[in-house]
């Protein structure tokens, strides 16, 4: 996975490798041995770095949520029309998504059999809820469709985001694909896919 | 799991008992001794209906794609303006899941590491491209945005219709809950959250 020198590990590269590990073996299924291998030092080495692969897992969650919470104090999320907030809180989350993308992809398959899972599970609730009030205000506004349930709207615009982590994979120099599939994302959750009669 | 006793197992209870193993352990991660204690019958019963795990994932995987695939034959997918059918399996298909939801979130998981799950991998792909086969016609008839990219609307579509196995648990009577997800899934995909203006 990486043929960095033992000297030249920070704790920011060791998260790298144990993100990758975490999502190809699940944080369960990963030993700080699969962690010694992948990274190529000793188990006693990672120990220097960190308490041990719970606290590996905090730190990767954390940056994934830091990115996503960090959306909803941004202007666009704060300022203006809540529609419109909601329309920038969209795209900037698919943007975080595809810039973190091993980091959200595990911040998504938590589980919450530790401490640290039932956390992030417990944040993740709350950056949905935040969402779910703007989404709610926009509906005050009379820019929601009536006949939209905010609860369920709320869970299928996020399972529409999310699901990128299944088949997004960043292309060197993709900037126009990402850009496409923000777009594509905005259009279809707020204009729909049908032509506007 | 179950307390059926051994002299009513069937192949369909036995499948039953095992969809739930294989989703809550992996398939990967299951072995033909956690099916035989979750079922309460001795492996050489199990072995007595199938030849072996590969053999109830396959019946499974099979169950939810046929569910699926069976969709795409109906009059409503076949007959009329294609964005009324692609709206149409939209609607069924979402049906489908909740009716099949733990054959269809077996469907979602399968990895590919045996003959058997690279098989519906690519029946998957399949019922995909005959959805953006649809999707195209609706787009050549201009009832489609022109500003969307069918491959990756269709991504985003089956993103957001597969995110249910993820959430979406049946009530007791829960017919007005299912019929709620159903409209809100093909509100939000064709018509979009916004007020049309």
């Amino acid at each position: 996975m990486t043929t960095a020198k033992r000297d030249t590990y920070t704790p920011e590269t060791l998260l790298s490798v144990a993100v990758g590990v975490f999502n190809e073996r699940g944080y369960d299924g990963t030993s700080m041995e699969h962690l010694s291998k992948a990274a190529g030092i000793s188990k006693s080495s990672i120990y220097h770095h960190v308490a041990g692969k719970e606290e590996l897992l905090r730190r990767a969650v954390s940056r994934a949520l830091d990115g996503l919470f960090a959306v909803l104090d941004e202007p666009g999320a704060t300022r203006g029309r809540a529609i419109e907030r909601v329309e920038y809180v969209t795209r900037r989350t698919v943007e975080v998504l595809m810039d973190e993308l091993p980091y959200v992809t595990l911040l998504l398959r938590v589980r919450g059999n530790t401490t640290t899972e039932r956390w992030a599970l417990e944040r993740r609730r709350e950056f949905d809820h935040r969402v779910a009030d703007l989404l709610k205000a926009a509906a005050a506004d009379g820019d929601l469709r009536a006949d939209v349930d905010i609860r369920l709207a709320t869970r299928l615009l996020f399972g529409m985001v999310n699901s990128l982590v299944e088949w997004y994979r960043p292309q060197p120099g993709g900037d126009a694909e990402r850009r496409q599939v923000v777009e594509t994302v905005v259009h279809l959750a707020f204009d729909g896919l049908r032509t506007s009669h």
